[in-house]
């Protein structure tokens, strides 16, 4: 079930509660900035736990202290529950 | 010294000792494959570490099991001394 696809109305009223997330190129997509890399590199580590508990993993990118997460539901082919579970816990780290 | 833009002819003659590196559009560039995400994500640590360690840092993205690491010296416009002495720690690991 929470791997089904969600329509786009369902996920623009996810995300309204969801700060700093947006649909872009059909994928939820956020864009975190850090004072430094240690910084940036720790809250990937807190991220990359999370993913992997939850069994549902981000495609993301580092460049020193930016962090772009873009999360998708493979097996859905788009956005499903998964993804806005993943996006919650990430702004509640 | 070590921050100087390479020439085109020193980088291929480097990377020729560099199993696995390319220069893709101006940047030194390897794609790696794990078994799954624990492994992807802790040759991450390992290489977040030697980055900051040695104070220069990959442009890197990660999708489950597959890391893209691309290095470039941004204060030299291009790639320099770091960013092979990178690829070769990161070889190493």
């Amino acid at each position: 079930m929470s791997a089904e696809k969600l329509s786009h109305d369902d996920i623009l009223r996810a995300i309204a509660h969801l700060e700093g997330w947006a649909i872009v190129e059909g994928k939820l997509h956020k864009d975190f900035k850090f004072d430094n890399f240690i910084k940036a590199f720790g809250f990937m580590s807190q991220v990359a736990i999370l993913a992997e508990k939850m069994e549902h993993h981000p495609e993301w990118s580092n460049v020193y202290n930016k962090v772009t997460i873009d999360l998708t539901t493979h097996d859905a082919d788009g956005i499903s529950q998964k993804d806005l579970d993943l996006a919650k816990q990430i702004n509640e780290l």
